[in-house]
């Protein structure tokens, strides 16, 4: 290798980033090597910092830089309605869509037989006892619409069956700007079924 | 933004890499997220090393740890012949395919009269001066098949006509494996140009 040793130990790092292989990882590095002053140092700078400072927020499990995240600490935000996501990312495409004023909840995965994921390995109970000491009206299910989804939401529903909140889930069907040619059998159905009066 | 500033600006950072748009920069840096202890600080940790001690080779602008890259530092070398690439990245890919044994010079780009890229801002005089210092046997152009890429070698040539140095370029022709039905009409010209007795 033409690299010394602890330029290579960097592109094997880079490497394991989602989305970049040994070889963009290695064009990446080299890219960082040309920019070390504007780019290299404040981007190692950056992820030695948040690397230190971030945790998971104690209530809801999205990721800040102290024990409550921004979500949880804003007295703005609806303690009355919380989201219920799988994922960190979930929870910012939906802080993107900047619809939707409540609280969310961060599972950290689904439920999997296959996988030996229960309910104890994500964040249910804590949801579960959540949604009883705040009182929310209602649990918005924002679970992806895939089997392990799908399954997790209706475990959540029943545990929740008990609590005075309702429960509901995102609406299915076309998705906006979608044309119907391109659509799969599953997401017609489930907008024919779900069609309102024009 | 449901994420803080700081997790902000890392994605900007992130986003700057080749490779890495918006959104793939804000999915590597929530991996980073999932992984901090195993691998975003050891990331940060080699990146802001590399960006401390990575510096240009004097003699041949290959990136180093060191005034002297591990080519140049290494006696076994031969410094009887110079192989002339673009960029590090193209001193990579040659020394991966393991087949030479002499040394390098990164000229830092093309020329180019469209951006205003003369021989005085690549490595070109140093070049020059090198082969006549080292008494170069020999100076491979090992330089990218493109307008620009070979306008540089044109100019090279003529700058070393004084030289003892022969002055070489790499084969052209059907790249291994390559099937003939995909390959752009200029390689077939030049393949068919660089015809040998079978």
């Amino acid at each position: 290798m033409a690299a010394p040793s602890d330029i290579e130990d960097l592109i094997g790092l880079m490497a394991r980033l989602p989305g970049l292989g040994p070889r963009s990882a290695r064009r990446a590095v080299l890219q960082l090597l040309k920019k070390r002053g504007p780019l290299m140092a404040p981007l190692a700078q950056a992820m030695a910092h948040v690397a230190l400072s971030a945790r998971d927020c104690t209530v809801c499990g999205n990721i800040g830089t102290s024990d409550l995240c921004p979500i949880c600490a804003d007295p703005k935000r609806d303690t009355g309605e919380i989201c219920v996501v799988e994922d960190v990312a979930d929870l910012w495409a939906m802080e993107r869509a900047g619809v939707f004023r409540g609280r969310y909840h961060v599972l950290g995965g689904t439920l999997s037989a296959l996988d030996g994921v229960r309910p104890e390995d994500l964040r249910i109970p804590q949801l579960v006892a959540r949604v009883r000491e705040d009182g929310a009206r209602e649990v918005i299910l924002a679970l992806n619409a895939t089997v392990d989804g799908q399954t997790t939401a209706h475990y959540i529903a029943d545990a929740l069956s008990g609590s005075a909140a309702q429960v509901s889930s995102l609406g299915q069907g076309v998705p906006i700007g979608g044309e119907l040619d391109y659509l799969d059998d599953g997401t017609i159905g489930a907008a024919l079924r779900a069609r309102r009066r024009f």
